[in-house]
């Protein structure tokens, strides 16, 4: 049996995560888990997991909490409750769900603890992948990739060779708006961004998804947690989600990973690797499909893929900036504050104002994120 | 380097394996080359990859090719040829790439020999799939998939466990007849069924792919090849030829090797694996190609497809007779003797006549194979 922390049990990957152990209860135990302010779904699942130890965002939280069970372990709130349900005595696994730059210090915590990582918090990769490889290799930990499309080229790599490799394709559903004309983008809503035509998922990524933004995450995750030179990484469009990624290998042949859109298969093979768990989810059904669809991402439409991708190269702290400078232009989008247009507009103006350097620590990214955050919340409120 | 014999250089099977010779010359020279009657074309392979042994198919032929070409090397001919050709002494690999069931003496007799198997004559596995098995594994041989959909079959394989397989999926152009109505087959001329959409292969398996039968072979040969249970073997038409074939997993995973559809690409892989050998053909673009399709063969046109599902189900000598039946009414076909629309009928016949054992000996299905040859061909002519 796998015992495990959980880092975000409230959120998407978390409940999915969730229903993954449940089941699978002989494979997987969940000592420690975190969540944000969901209280009522947190009451619950504490109550079904009996974890040993719970953790809150906010400290006013934990009588809260305390009044809607009967729970006699422990609950912690804040960064410290996330680094203690990270490190748990008793736990081998650690599955990092919390969204955005907040996952960093308490993944980080779990590779020194020597916990095998399943890694959804993309952002820890994307921000600070050298240092977390170095980590990782230095402390003999597993990173597994907990994202479809990650999940997809780790699968296409079982029994081959990485120098063999001649291109990773990562595949992108283009998001709501993929043919919508450059021109009614200022228009966009909320509401419109917010539908995401193949996969169920928490806000910032579904809006991140319809940006493009995500994808360029995703590359840049990619080029660290395979190790990969960015010349060889690409994404190509493909509506239907059904081909989560590719890798071409060097005499042409190009493996890919395919499946329903469901999370829950990802999740479980980070969970699982190197057994794959059998599941009662409907089996793919390509001749319902009947077809799929692949094209050349518009990068003129969707600058934020762009910027990613120039980001990847130059490499520095300017990965922490993008990063930052979207969670917050995110935010103010989901707050309606700014047009969904703007986005690609106020972290360019970032990156370009910021001063990059090689971070040796996590402080000199956590500083570059700062910056970043402080420079384009102020902007906005300008 | 690897020291190989080919069994049928001068098919189309065969001149693609010597071009993988000629781009990676330190990796591979031919020893022992064997042909049928193109004597022009075998003088030419004869003298650019200067083999010690050649065989031809018949004895007159030997004069005529000596006469073509300086070589001071033996020349044999038939069955006692590609014998030798299979089993000559200082080879450690046998590509065996003769069409139909006279692949497979020499296949054998190389199993018997110790040589790794680069197998393209499907007809080997079709109908001595379980004799050839348990030679393979008595003499610690391995057989490697050159067909382009058991290759892609082989590459998703690696690194899964067979256990975890829940099914294989083998894809099928669908053929030149894919969308043509099933009362207009009689009218179809032998020009019509040499034209394939995708792929340019040799007279017979174009015609087995019109027909669909190749796919029901194909269906056979994995059933051994992979020692599958036959529940477990699925079709699907995808008229692009990108995806080669793939196998869902119990996890719902489904892994898919795809390529632009090239022999030499599987060719390679069976003669360098576990190596990928780089090539320099062109990449697979689809952004270019843009869409795949897939569905449903329809088995009520295509006969021959349900004859060969059931006779895998079956086993015993109906394989033998399948393929034999096939190969006559086949030959028959292009020779403009019957028409397109009796090649299930002539074949359905002779497996319904037929009283299959469970064979004991490669005799055993040579008997099945001449009777059922001897009972199409009098049909026929009758």
């Amino acid at each position: 049996m796998k015992k495990m922390s959980l880092l975000g049990s409230t959120g998407s990957i978390g409940q999915s995560t969730l229903d993954v152990v449940r089941q699978n209860k002989d494979e997987f135990a969940v000592l420690a888990m975190s969540c944000g302010r969901n209280l009522d779904l947190f009451a619950k699942q504490i109550d079904e997991f009996k974890p040993q130890l719970a953790s809150v965002q906010y400290a006013e939280d934990i009588p809260k909490l305390r009044e809607k069970l009967n729970f006699e372990g422990e609950i912690l709130y804040g960064e410290e409750g996330n680094l203690a349900v990270a490190t748990h005595g008793e736990t081998d696994y650690l599955l990092s769900a919390i969204v955005g730059a907040a996952g960093l210090a308490p993944t980080y915590a779990g590779i020194l603890a020597k916990k095998t990582i399943g890694l959804a918090n993309k952002e820890t990769m994307v921000i600070a992948g050298e240092l977390m490889n170095a980590a990782a290799q230095k402390n003999q930990v597993k990173i597994l990739p907990v994202d479809s499309e990650h999940s997809a080229i780790f699968q296409c790599l079982n029994g081959e060779k990485k120098a063999e490799i001649r291109r990773m394709i990562l595949t992108a559903s283009g998001g709501p708006f993929l043919h919508k004309p450059l021109e009614e983008f200022s228009q966009i809503t909320v509401e419109q961004a917010l539908k995401h035509p193949n996969w169920s998922m928490g806000a910032k990524i579904t809006i991140d998804s319809a940006s493009l933004m995500n994808k360029g995450l995703e590359l840049i995750e990619a080029r660290w947690i395979f190790d990969m030179d960015p010349d060889k990484l690409d994404v190509i469009v493909h509506p239907q989600s059904i081909v989560h990624s590719m890798i071409e290998f060097v005499d042409g042949s190009v493996m890919a990973q395919l499946g329903i859109p469901d999370m829950r298969i990802p999740i479980a093979y980070a969970m699982s690797y190197p057994q794959r768990l059998p599941n009662t989810l409907p089996s793919l059904d390509l001749k319902k499909i009947s077809r799929l669809d692949f094209l050349e991402p518009n990068e003129n439409k969707f600058r934020c893929l762009s910027l990613a991708k120039q980001v990847m190269k130059d490499g520095g702290t300017y990965a922490a900036v993008l990063n930052a400078a979207n969670e917050v232009v995110v935010e103010n989008f989901l707050k309606k504050k700014i047009n969904f247009h703007q986005i690609p507009i106020f972290i360019e103006e970032a990156l370009e104002k910021h001063c990059s350097k090689q971070p040796k620590s996590l402080e000199d990214i956590l500083v570059a994120d700062q910056w970043a955050r402080e420079t384009v919340s102020s902007k906005i409120a300008a």
